[in-house]
């Protein structure tokens, strides 16, 4: 057992040590990977959904959470080289820097080491029903459609809302669910609470997928923490633009242009926030929270205060999160 | 319970329903591979290590034996990104047909699919060993190394005998051993014979791989089965030109031409014969193919009789195994 806070860097620790520990040749590649970590809001939500009312988190909880996240890093580095990226927070990416060939041979161990890690979770615990790899390996199928999904509709401006959900249930809500069930799987919930838990997760993946999309259009570079416009550059329709077109259809023809013409993102950005764009999604994200917050019902205390927390924080896109 | 002819076609059906069966968007790839299905030498090897004296094979087998060749497929597809083949099994491969991004997705699905298929047999089972998941993604994990350390000599002419063995035991011999060591392991052999059985199915391997290789210099492209001299047009030097030019170092400048100029490449097949490279790439296989017959000393009956039928049809690359 260990708390919260500790439990945290335990996580990083583990990520860091299992990276680093990787076959050689494969190791210069996931250590690379470790200068750069993600801020862990899949492995927090994890570790939330597993304490106990003293705050304190299970050691399996702690290598689950290390799992998902590499986990993530692995969807991350076949997404970038899918979109051919050339930087992911703030360094080269792995396609980047080691070519594409090596980053698809170097996501395939990511995932291998994400498994294996879940594996030693399973077979040392008692209960048959900590069937976690089905549980990661159907959320990994639901990323898989997702990607698809947002590849096939890359470039396309008649993306409706519909098709954007179900887009990002898949390329993002399906690891915050999957954390937030085995979180509570692991911290020994209910199988009710288990199921409001991956609910309460979901909500807060679409939150965090819209607030993060609301930033591309919203803030100067510095403040986003990545390159604003970046979405539109790849082609990807997100909400902010599509609650624009709805409220504005004349601006289909500049969204049009923008995505031969780089030149007119700035003015689009600018249009897309003038009628309503961001506010729209935001409002969207409203509904989504309230959901979240209604999944919450079942579950009291510290749990629920600390999960509460995480969603007001990625709603308010503090960016700590 | 099947019976082994039988079953070799149940695992035929159930890669097929589950390649049919994959998410929107995602089965239009899965269901095309089911064109060109491979032979299904892992899935055989499973099978026949699994069953018992009246050729009987579980069930389990024959869903582990469907994974195992699900999974080989998404490592191909994956490897057809990393190589940018066009062809594989005379069909298009799935990044010549649907683009290279696509194709990184379709290989991430087959992995899910694979993983989810054998958590079906896990978790039915009352045995605890039953540890399918880890064995396998240690698998994988030394495939990705075997992949990853042939990508690194793509090219080099130095390479040497000791590293291509390296290579070929993680990205072809991995998966013959967890397909025999599962096989073993649901046919209910016990610990000793289940580690021989994997033993044989590691010097079974090398076999497979040694004399697929030796198909690259020794055939005419009809009784290959594949372009020959592919593997030096992909800069992928294999165990034939390595004997030869040891055999005869004054070929090294013509294996150095034939890197990058096309033309040289049937010369260079003519030479590599010529000094013996296939026929020193033979003895090697040989060798392993006494030490696969070695594993096999504690098992016995019908199960020992198949096992060394696959073998030797393997060594006289009967191209029907």
């Amino acid at each position: 057992m260990t708390k919260l806070p500790e439990a945290i860097d335990a996580v990083k620790k583990t990520v860091t040590d299992t990276l680093n520990r990787a076959l050689p040749g494969l190791n210069e590649m996931t250590a690379y990977l470790t200068q750069a970590m993600g801020k862990g809001a899949r492995a927090k939500l994890l570790l939330t959904a597993a304490m106990d009312p003293e705050q304190n988190v299970p050691d399996s909880a702690i290598k689950a959470a290390a799992a998902i996240e590499i986990l993530h890093m692995a969807t991350l580095v076949h997404d970038d080289v899918i979109d051919a990226a050339p930087l992911r927070r703030g360094i080269e990416t792995v396609q980047q820097k080691f070519g594409q060939k090596r980053a698809v041979i170097c996501g395939d161990y990511l995932l291998c080491m994400s498994v294996s890690l879940l594996t030693t979770i399973e077979y040392t615990e008692d209960r048959k029903d900590y069937a976690l790899v089905p549980r990661v390996s159907r959320a990994l199928s639901h990323i898989c459609r997702g990607e698809y999904l947002q590849y096939q509709n890359n470039g396309n401006m008649d993306l409706d809302m519909f098709t954007y959900l179900k887009i990002i249930s898949g390329k993002t809500a399906a690891l915050f669910y999957i954390s937030a069930s085995i979180g509570g799987l692991l911290g020994g919930e209910d199988e009710q609470n288990i199921r409001m838990l991956g609910r309460f997760g979901q909500y807060l993946g679409l939150v965090f997928q819209i607030i993060d999309d609301c930033k591309d259009y919203e803030f100067n570079e510095a403040a986003a923490q990545k390159s604003v416009g970046n979405d539109l550059v790849g082609g990807v329709v997100t909400l902010p633009l599509i609650m624009a077109l709805r409220n504005e259809p004349a601006l289909r023809r500049m969204a049009g242009d923008a995505l031969s013409m780089k030149a007119v993102i700035p003015d689009l950005i600018q249009e897309v926030r003038r009628v309503g764009g961001p506010d729209g999604s935001r409002a969207v994200a409203q509904r989504y929270m309230a959901k979240a917050n209604q999944a919450l019902k079942g579950i009291s205390g510290i749990k629920k205060e600390s999960l509460t927390a995480l969603l007001n924080k990625t709603m308010s896109a503090a960016a700590q999160f």
